[in-house]
C-alpha cells in the first residue's frame, strides 16, 4: 500500500513537471515541518515560507513562483494543495475491507444487502433497507426500516440512520452522526397546556459524494424532504433542522446550526458556529464568517459577518469603531459643554 | 395504518366543521405545496397564502378567515396547526413494536423489565434498573445501574442513560443522547498543580412527557439532581450542565448551552445556540432570541436578545444604530472642528 | 464503600483541624442546602452564606474566617472546595469492575488486552490495538486498529476511538465522544467542480490524566498529531479540529470549537461556546469569556471577551456604552443643529 514511487511517476499522475531527479524514490507524504528525507511535501501558502526554507523533504510540490531552495527537487503544478491531496490519497488509499456480513450483525430477512458490502459486528439493519455495492458499515451502525444506502458509502461506528432516509453513492458519514431523527416541531395546545408533537413524517435525502461529520444531526422533514446537495461536505456537531435544503458543493464547518425550512444555495461556505434562523433563503456562493447569526435572506455572492444584516465590510468597520464608542460618548459630552459656552456668550 | 378517512370523520375527531364534501376520502397529510389530490393540508400563517392559492390538496384545515379558494373543501377550526398535528398523528401513529427481549440484548438478572416493554438487539441493561410498561429501547441503548424508566418511553438507537438516572413516563429520547454523564466540576490543587475532580454523585431526573433531541447531553448533579420539568421539549446537540433545573413546558432549541446550577422557570423558550452562564435564574415565560448570551438573572415574562442585559427592544435599537457608528465617529470629528472655528471667532 | 467515618479521620485525611466533636460520625457528603444530620458539607463562596446559616449538616469544611454558626462542627482547611472534593471521592470511590473480557465483546486476535482490564459487552477492538492495565471499556465502545490505551482509563458507553489514536494513562472519556474522526480538509478542484478530500493520515495523542466530555469530537491530524496536553479537562459537545495542540492543565467548557492548526498554551480556560479560528496561537494562562470569538493570536495571561480583539476590560466598557448609542445618535443630531444656529448668528 505504501510502496515507494518515483518523482516521475508522481508527476505523471498529477500532471506536474519535475525539476530535479525524476528517479528519486518517495516513501510517503508529510508537512514541510515534519517531512523526512524520503518524503514529499507541498508549498502553496506564503505563510509557510519559513517552513519551506527549512524543510528536510526530498521533494516539494509547488508553483513556478515558489521561493528558491538550494538543491530541492520540485514537482511544478498550478494547484499544489490539490496535487498534494491526490498524492496523499495515492499513498494512503482507504483500504476496502473484505465483503460479507459479520455473524454478530443483525440483518432483517427483508433487507437487501449487496454481496460486495461489508457489514461489521453489532450492525443492525431493519426491514426493507437496501445497502449498495462496496458500502462499509462499521460496528454499532443502525440502519432503520426502508433506508436506502447507495454504493461505496462508508458509515463509521455508531452512526444512526433512521427509517426511510435515502443516502446516495460515495457518501461518508463519520462516527456518531444521526440522520433522520424527528424534526423539532410542536404546537401549543392552550386547553391542555401542553406542547403537542407535530409528527415528522418526511425523510432525509443525502445526495452523492456528501461527507457528514462526527456527531452531526440531520433531522427528517415534517412532510417532504430534508436535502443535502451533491458534493457538500459537513463538519462535526452540525445541526440541520427539518425541511432544510442545502445545495451542492457546500462547505458547512463545525457546530453550525441551520433551523427548519431554510434553503441554502450552491457552493455556500458557512464557517464554524454560524447560526441561521428558520425559513431563510441563502443564495449561491454566499460566504458566512464564523459565529455569524443570520435572520434574513442573503443574496447570491454576498459575504456576511457578525449579526444579521451586516455585510462583512460593514461588520469590520463596525468592529473597528466599536472600540472607540466609550470615548466617543465622553467627547460628545465635552462638545456639548463647549456649545453651551458659545451659546451663553452669544446671548450676552 | 394509513387507511383513508372521510372529511366528516376527521372533522369529528378534531372538533372542526366541514365546508364541502363530508364524504370525500383523505389518504394522508402533506404540506400545501406538496399535497396531492387525495391529501389534506392546513393553512395558518399568512406567509403561506401563495401556497394555499396554488395547492392541489383535496381539503385544507383553516380558520374561517382564510383566503377564498374556489372549489376547495375546508375543515374550519380555531387552531389549524394544532388540528393538523392531531390529524397527522392519526394517519401516522407510532407503531408499538411487539413486546419482548431480543436474544442479543444483555439484561442483568437483577434488572426488572416489564413484560410489555420491547428491548431490541445489543441493548445493555445493568443491575437494579427498572423499565416500565410499553417502553421501547432501540439497538445499542445502554441503561446503567439503578436507572428507572417509566411507561411508554421511546429510547432511539445508541442512547446512553448512566447510573441512577430517573426518567418519567412517555419520555422520548432521540438517537445518541447521553443522560447522566459527569458534570464538569474541578478544583485546582495549587500544590500538585492539577485539576482535581469533584465527584459527581447526584442524579438526573426527567419528568413526564419530556422529549430530548439527538446528541443532547444532560449531566448528573454534583449532589442532588439535574431536573428537566414536565412536558419540556429539548432539541438536538443541547448541553445541560450539572444541577440545572428546567421548569415544565419549556422549548429548548438546537445547540443551546446551559451551565451548572442555573434555574429556568416554566414555559421558557430558548432559541438556537443560546448560552446561559452558571448560577443564573431565568423566570417564567421568558423568551430568548437565537445566539443570545445571558450572564445575569432574567425576570418573568422578559424577552432577551443579543448580549447579556439587552432587552429585545433595546437590542433591536442597538443593532439599527450600530451600522451608523463609523459615520457617527466622523460626524463628531467634523462638529468638533466647526466648534473650534466658532470658538476662534468668538475669541477675536 | 459508604461506611461512616469520624470527623477526626476525615480531618486527618485532608490535613484539616477539627473544631467540635472529633468522634462525630459522618455518613456522606451533600450541599449545604440538602445536607442531613449525618452529612458533611463545605463553605467557600460567600454567595452561599445564607445556605450555611440554615444548613442541617453535621459538619462543615471551611476556612477560619467563615461566618459563625452556633453549635456547628468544623473542619478548618485553607481550601475548602479542594478538601470537599477529596472527601467526596473517599466516600464515593469509582468502583473498579472485575477484570475480564465479556463473551459478547469482539477482540481481534492481534489485539493485546491487559488481563486486569475490563472489557464489557459489545465492545469491538481491532487488530494491533493495545489496552493497558485496569482500563475499563463500557458497552458499545469501538477501538480501532493500532490504538494504544494506557492504564487506568475509563471509556464510557459508545465511545469511538479510531485507528492509531494514542491515549495516555488515567484518561476518562464520557459517553459518545469520538476521537480520531477525519479532520475537515478539502481543496477545490475547479476543473472537476468538486471539493477533493485531503486524506487525514495523522493521529490524535491524548496525554495522561485528561478527561473528555460526552459527545466531544477530537479530529485526527492531516499529517502529524492533534494533541491534548496532560491534565486538561474538556467538557461535552466540544469540537477540536485537526492538528490542534492544547497544552497541559487546560479547562475547555461545553460546546467550545477550536479550528485546525491552532495552538493553545498551558492552563488556558475557555468558557462555554467559545470559538477559535484556525492557525491562531493562544498563550499560557489565557482566560476567554463565554461565547467569545477569537481570530487573532492572544498573548500569555490575557483575558479576552466579546468579539476578536477585545480585551475583557474594553469589552465591558463597550457593552456599557452600547446601550447608549441610539440616544447618542440623536444627541449628536441636536448638537449639530445648535452649531448651525450659532454659525448662522456668527455670519450675521
Amino acid at each position: 500500500m505504501n510502496a515507494s514511487k518515483t518523482l516521475g511517476e508522481i508527476a505523471q499522475r498529477i500532471g506536474g513537471k519535475v525539476e530535479g531527479d525524476v528517479h528519486a524514490r518517495v516513501g510517503g507524504v508529510a508537512s514541510l515541518e515534519a517531512a523526512g528525507k524520503t518524503q514529499l511535501s507541498y508549498f502553496a501558502n506564503p505563510r509557510y515560507r519559513k517552513a519551506l526554507l527549512g524543510t528536510q523533504a526530498l521533494a516539494v510540490i509547488a508553483r513556478e513562483d515558489a521561493p528558491h531552495v538550494e538543491g530541492m527537487n520540485w514537482i511544478r503544478v498550478a494547484n499544489p494543495a490539490l496535487a498534494f491531496a491526490q498524492v496523499a490519497d495515492w499513498f494512503n488509499p482507504r483500504t476496502q475491507p473484505p465483503p460479507g456480513v459479520d455473524k454478530a450483525a443483525r440483518i432483517h430477512p427483508e433487507a437487501c444487502i449487496h454481496p460486495s458490502a461489508c457489514i461489521m459486528a453489532n450492525v443492525v439493519i431493519e426491514k426493507g433497507a437496501v445497502v449498495g455495492a462496496h458500502t462499509v458499515l462499521f460496528p454499532g451502525v443502525f440502519i432503520g426500516e426502508g433506508v436506502v444506502l447507495g454504493e461505496g458509502c462508508w458509515l463509521y461506528p455508531n452512526v444512526v440512520v433512521m427509517d426511510k432516509v435515502e443516502v446516495g453513492n460515495r457518501v461518508t458519514i463519520y462516527a456518531g452522526a444521526v440522520l433522520g431523527a424527528d424534526g423539532f416541531g410542536y404546537v401549543f395546545d392552550v386547553e391542555k397546556k401542553a406542547h403537542v408533537k407535530i409528527p415528522q413524517t418526511g425523510v432525509v435525502h443525502i445526495e452523492d459524494d456528501v461527507e457528514i461529520g462526527a456527531g452531526t444531526c440531520i433531522d427528517r422533514a415534517t412532510t417532504g424532504e430534508t436535502v443535502i446537495g451533491r458534493g457538500t461536505k459537513i463538519d462535526n456537531l452540525v445541526q440541520i433542522g427539518h425541511n432544510v435544503h442545502i445545495g451542492p458543493l457546500g462547505l458547512i464547518c463545525g457546530q453550525v446550526g441551520i433551523a427548519g425550512s431554510t434553503t441554502i444555495g450552491a457552493g455556500v461556505v458557512l464557517a464554524g458556529q454560524v447560526g441561521i434562523a428558520d425559513h431563510v433563503e441563502i443564495g449561491n456562493r454566499v460566504m458566512v464568517s464564523a459565529q455569524t447569526g443570520i435572520g434574513r435572506d442573503v443574496e447570491d455572492g454576498a459575504q456576511v459577518s457578525g449579526y444579521s444584516g451586516f455585510r462583512h465590510v460593514d461588520w469590520l468597520k463596525f468592529m473597528l469603531s466599536a472600540h472607540k464608542l466609550p470615548e466617543l460618548l465622553k467627547e460628545v459630552g465635552r462638545l456639548k459643554r463647549r456649545i453651551e459656552e458659545l451659546e451663553k456668550e452669544e446671548n450676552l
